[in-house]
């Protein structure tokens, strides 16, 4: 096995060229072997295999930086550099993590996990290398997907400013997890497979040698810096920018990008080497079928077929009630920014195109498009991950929640999300959607919660999210469906002193820790929150009258959750309740499995119901 | 007058080409006249006089919509559709606001005031329409400065994608508040001086022509739709991203436009139109300093010179703390996003222009780009508005403080901001850095105050947030010059029960409070915090202890701010000392000057007096 020879950075660089063929097509089959265990991202590593050797034969990590955008393709990145062990524990607690980690090596320059980062990390760390007078070449490796985000074209834009050595290296698959779209994709695409223009290409410059005035004019052609160089330059709109457009390659020749690479260390300046890959190559049902083999959970390697697993998702029921919703109500209209599948819109495209946008990997546009849209009195359904809308926090408060406009964001993958780790938990939307004035915020206990809380989204008027986790819908509590009211909770049960106040998820987890409290001889209330903003002021107040303890549940951080709000009303209203909050601690999650994790913080059913248990008996 | 004759939309449809041209220069003589005397934005609003009128004679408002990006240039619209009288109370509390609002006029189509909104806002109202049915023109207003945020970058690129008709008019002056930065800037300017361009075009053309099989190439090259194009169209950049490209005009030429504007109504799809003005234009001060006379307050409109005010402001104390720390430092390095006057960098980019960094508009990237500039050792000073920082959210979380990188951020205009109302008051900074894990956030009482959180920060490392108000730096409390200690708040004064909590600027407020309290008889403490996160618990401790009653104050909304964190604790510890959290209300707040913003809020010095006695007399 070659990959026995490869155990730390640099090793490869003893391989013949022969020799990174194979090498390239061992690490296929350790990625498939390992990740069809373990789960993880399959397509886009396969994609780059190719791409991740050349640039490990062209340039010295960790000497050189290298960022890859997004991250969950630098898994041959990490097997070059003194991972391959690590791959058995893939996304485990404790075990190496499926993104760039700097913790993890040096070689791993800069973290990263949402899209379209790198090359305005890229452009920081050259400057940083000037100011220090040092030399080493800065890669960032960004997808055609990722390109689509608006920091990313800020960052092009400010690139040709920074006049600074910069590589960046365009990972062309025509894919971000969904097939791509939009102008620069059309465009790339255009680029990509300009046989008619090359053709047409050569006919001119043919022509124009043929009179002496003709040839002039095509030398001054050749050395014009302006717009005239489309002629001989595919990549002009990278061109018009002001960074030298290096490419097509073909992404799989590993010798023809050392080529290039050693091209682009010559270029003064940034430059663009556009590279062409397919996603899930070398694997058959991950080539066929890139979407599906995106994030994987464990799977038979042979016929790519997942292991059965989950029964059914929250963005499931999410998906079904949107499409019965929908065909009542042809002011229903759906976005998402790149992820038709994860966010549950597929069927949604299928049935209603017309009333259906993927924006590209571009939360911001999306959320103030759904504004413009609302405005003309659509209802239009933002579905996003918690930690994804981040990047739309000034849209949310800005072009929706000033002007009250009726857009409703199903924030999904809210809470724990597990093996993805930090960058991906959904810990802060509770914080940063409640202190926005004219916002409203609801969370579900089960499946039938999260279908009626959406039927009163459309049919309520003003900005409203709902907040669901990932994973498996809690099908518990079916008997108690009642209407949803604005602003009002329910309570669940009700007895003995102490009330635990759980919103969305947390209702089932509060159940829990309730039937435990009941083991040790405590009865508990137990209410459902339902609204976190407005949150029932009035239930709560009844509660804090009739019990001794509250105890909040959420799964955000504390600062700006829901215990908070709660803690601000005990106070303003001097009610003297003994209150706990449970919420995630003020720190970063790295990944592993939800259940792993809230043990680890001490956020498991049983910690949670000793603490309860020893604060009461305190009192 | 003919300003007489304009009292309602559609009332310039009856004036001659003479008559236009007469209105603009009433209308420049209009807005020069009052805003003399109100303050106000003009520089951006003399720029763009002909294209509103041309606006207003070819499209019918409100039926047809106009999105104005940032929205401060609107003032001829407002005069043009029944405003004018506004304009004595104009930013005054209760009169017109110096944005687009739609709730004082349908032709205001879609409230603004950030940057970089307005084409996916008008994109949502094309489909709006579409999916209705109806028939208007959406047309957007944007700047070759707003073009550079991320936003705009990523609606055009789903323009193409949309495919509806949807006009966008680039206001090209080449500059934002300042002069325009970066590779699109670039291009802009050899479009709008392609005179070389121009020539070797046509060059090109008469030698295709001397030949038969020239020519025949010559008429492919006119009917290709593709990257060849470029030879015959300027704006190649936007056609390569599928949007049809129409210009440059003359932004001062009513006609010219009015039959560009016509031209663009029939294109199917998304069509751009360039249209070239002059900042500040047809006055001279203005057009000579741009930038001075972008956002003014009362000035002598024969010269131009501001009516004195304003003492050393907040910004002008950073500015000066930051080139002394500067000095002696080499890793400092200073960002900002196309504001180096309004957060105080000008100075330092005359001094240190290889560590100055305008990125443009475009928050996001310079956040990221200062932490690629962290992980290399340098030490980014990031000075963006309280309220334009909330664009870069995601990037403080995901690429600072996730890996805890050394980026201060200078968060100016926190609090509120007065005139500028809802978008720009800096409301929302304590809630959404606190949540953040991590990052560190603390507020000056007074200007001394500001230096040494400056210089700490620079020496601590690690994610750090310094916010403090827009206007006159606090000169009191100059003997209070304690060491600033990391977590660690300071008694002021020490007495009575009553212990007031006070972060920033509102140290000043309470201060007042407290006087007034005194004269009424009740003694109080007085602790300025410093740190908001993490604040100093052993001193609240202590405080509650100490004190019956605890009064906070922050200049920021209560949801997720300083008192909510300090009842956590008291909640959390039981503490039972009863506590006044002063805060801004959960909902926007509307233009108007700060005192008089207060006074409504009830958080002017008195009312808050008369409510801490009240609750304090009740106890």
């Amino acid at each position: 096995m070659l990959l026995d020879r490869i155990n730390k950075p640099g090793d490869i660089k003893s391989l013949s060229k022969e020799e990174l063929t194979a090498l390239a097509q061992e690490i296929r089959e350790f990625l498939i072997e390992k990740v069809s265990v373990t789960g993880g991202h399959l397509a886009s590593n396969l994609g780059v295999v190719e791409l991740t050797i050349a640039l490990h034969c062209s340039f010295d990590f960790p000497k050189d930086k290298v960022i890859w955008d997004v991250g969950h393709q630098s898994y041959t990145h990490k097997i070059l550099t003194g991972r391959k062990e690590g791959f058995d524990s893939l996304r485990e607690f404790g075990g190496i993590s499926g993104f760039p980690k700097h913790n993890e090596s040096p070689c791993d320059a800069f973290d990263t996990g949402h899209s379209s980062t790198s090359i305005s990390a890229g452009l920081g760390i050259a400057r940083g290398r000037d100011l220090k007078g040092e030399d080493f070449s800065v890669i960032s490796v960004i997808g055609d997907g990722s390109l689509t985000g608006g920091i990313a074209l800020e960052a092009l834009n400010n690139a040709s400013q920074i006049k600074t050595n910069f590589i960046i290296v365009l990972n062309d698959n025509n894919m971000s997890i969904a097939p791509n779209v939009g102008g620069l994709s059309n465009y790339l695409e255009g680029v990509r497979t300009a046989d008619f223009y090359t053709r047409f290409k050569d006919k001119l410059a043919d022509q124009l040698r043929s009179t002496k005035a003709g040839k002039q004019l095509l030398s001054t052609l050749v050395k014009t810096k302006n717009g005239i160089k489309q002629l001989l330059v595919p990549g002009m709109l990278f061109e018009n920018l002001g960074i030298t457009y290096l490419g097509p390659v073909d992404g799989h020749n590993i010798n023809d990008m050392c080529r290039y690479f050693n091209d682009a260390r010559k270029v003064k300046g940034p430059v663009i080497i556009h590279i062409v890959t397919k996603k899930g190559k070398g694997y058959e049902p991950a080539e066929n079928h890139p979407e599906k083999f995106h994030g994987v959970g464990p799977f038979d390697p042979e016929t790519g077929v997942s292991e059965g697993g989950g029964g059914l998702s929250w963005t499931k029921v999410f998906s079904r009630s949107l499409m019965v919703l929908a065909e009542d109500n042809p002011k229903i209209t759906a976005i998402t920014a790149a992820m038709p599948e994860g966010t549950g819109l597929s069927d949604f495209a299928a049935k209603y195109p017309d009333r259906y946008f993927d924006v590209g990997i571009a939360e911001q546009h999306g959320v103030t498009f759904a504004a413009g849209l609302a405005s003309q009195g659509m209802i239009p359904v933002v579905a996003i991950y918690s930690s994804f809308l981040q990047r739309a926090y000034d849209q949310i408060i800005h072009d929706v929640c000033i002007s009250k406009q009726h857009v409703i964001f199903a924030v999904d993958r809210a809470g724990l999300v597990g093996k993805d780790g930090e960058t991906h938990q959904g810990m802060l939307d509770i914080s940063y959607l409640t202190s926005i004035p004219n916002m409203t915020v609801m969370a579900p206990k089960n499946r039938w919660e999260l279908t009626d809380m959406l039927s009163f989204a459309v049919a309520y008027d003003g900005p409203v999210a709902i907040r669901y986790p990932r994973g498996e819908a809690c099908q518990d509590f079916e008997r108690f469906r009642r209407p949803v009211v604005y602003g009002k909770g329910e309570y669940l049960f009700e007895e003995g002193d102490i009330a635990l106040l759980a919103v969305g998820n947390m209702v089932a987890s509060a159940a829990n820790v309730r039937r435990y409290l009941k083991k040790l001889g405590y009865g508990c209330s137990l209410i459902n929150m339902r609204f976190i903003k407005p949150f029932d002021e009035e239930l709560v107040r009844d509660a804090a009258r009739r019990h001794k303890l509250l105890v909040t549940f959420e799964e955000n951080v504390g600062s700006g959750g829901f215990g908070e709000h709660v803690e601000h009303m005990l106070c303003q209203e001097a009610l003297g309740t003994d209150i706990i909050t449970f919420s995630l601690p003020d720190e970063f999650i790295e990944h592993g499995d939800v259940k792993t994790l809230r043990k680890e913080l001490n956020l498991d059913d049983e910690s949670m119901a000793v603490r309860i248990v020893t604060r009461f008996i305190g009192k």
